[in-house]
């Protein structure tokens, strides 16, 4: 049976999983890279992008488990690009390059639909106006057997959370303090009561959640 | 030279320090005892409270830090009572007992000062009506050669934070989320730059942070 999980999703200690201010240049605003230092460190994300060396501790243990069993993700549209309102320009396809490092259907949400885009390596971005019950329905079906990946930002994993679609949300708490931008945790009261939930700290400083439908 | 510390402050993984809805029969309010289970266990809090048994693991290694080398202490009204407004009964207390766990001065900041009151074992609570700044010189004067705990509420440790009077942070993050209270971590943006950071995950599930000025 397929499941719906999250990986690698870094938040501050005040709650924020992205900064104030996204734009082309600052994909997480003034947050800029410090929620995921501990992630460039890592052999997974170096091979993400096709690039030698990365770590190989729990981290990218961790980490390394993001894209097994996956066979279709669902992101929110700030994770593709920083535009807002109608697209003006489909030439431009995201922030992820000719060859994401996704390799399956990426179905986008936003209230403004345009054609899907097909790229290198087997991603193709879909975009979608519809609820969180309605993407995961279409991510399951071309997922089949395999699971979906619920890719973030924190708006679109707080919506699934609060539907109660998710099996496995991996947290990265960060030991910094961001002061603004979008939060993860809002209106989640009592969330932990639905999971098993496991922490552990690693040599990097940040703290690895795990909370796992049982 | 004395230090400023904070030890044992509980928050949420939203960032809460307490509760809504603080009472006489509930001091942290709806989050009721889910902040603390992890501290309870532990044998400095059986210590605390005259009672046998409790861990003595890592939890309370960490815990039984909190008193050593304390001068006096700081605290905000409503970790002395629920009491909100002027003072209807000079005969309670406060939540301590008759033999508080402090064992030195205590000054509660409140806008309704009200005469001192000696406790037994050595606790004598003082309230004050006094920015950080006069509180820790007033609590700095009693103290000696001693340190001064600030010992909470979330508003007291934030306060204190955004006036940069602490040395050493010690929080231990619960991995629940309380959904409302009040929150410990508002309006410190890039707190983190000015101590040097470490975190630990225990048995317990619980992550201590520890930020000590370098």
């Amino acid at each position: 049976m397929s499941r719906v999980r999250v990986h690698n999703f870094s938040v501050s200690l005040d709650g924020y999983g992205t900064g104030e201010g996204q734009s082309l240049e600052a994909p997480f605003g003034h947050a800029g890279q410090r929620l995921h230092e501990w992630f460039f460190q890592t052999r997974t994300f170096h091979e993400m992008f096709g690039k030698p060396g990365g770590g190989a501790g729990v981290d990218d243990a961790v980490a390394g488990a993001w894209n097994a069993g996956i066979g279709a993700e669902i992101m929110g549209r700030n994770k593709f690009g920083p535009q807002r309102g109608p697209w003006q320009d489909h030439e431009w396809t995201g922030w992820w390059g000719s060859n994401p490092p996704f390799h399956t259907p990426v179905f986008v949400l936003t209230h403004h639909p345009r054609p899907s885009v097909e790229m290198e390596g087997g991603t193709t971005f879909h975009f979608l106006d519809a609820t969180p019950q309605e993407a995961l329905r279409r991510a399951l079906e071309v997922a089949g057997d395999l699971d979906v990946r619920i890719g973030g930002g924190p708006s679109i994993v707080r919506d699934f959370l609060a539907a109660d679609l998710i099996d496995q949300l991996h947290v990265v708490l960060v030991p910094i303090v961001l002061g603004r931008g979008e939060r993860l945790w809002e209106s989640l009261e009592g969330l932990e009561e639905r999971f098993q939930v496991e922490s552990v700290t690693t040599p990097s400083g940040v703290t690895h959640l795990t909370m796992t439908r049982p």
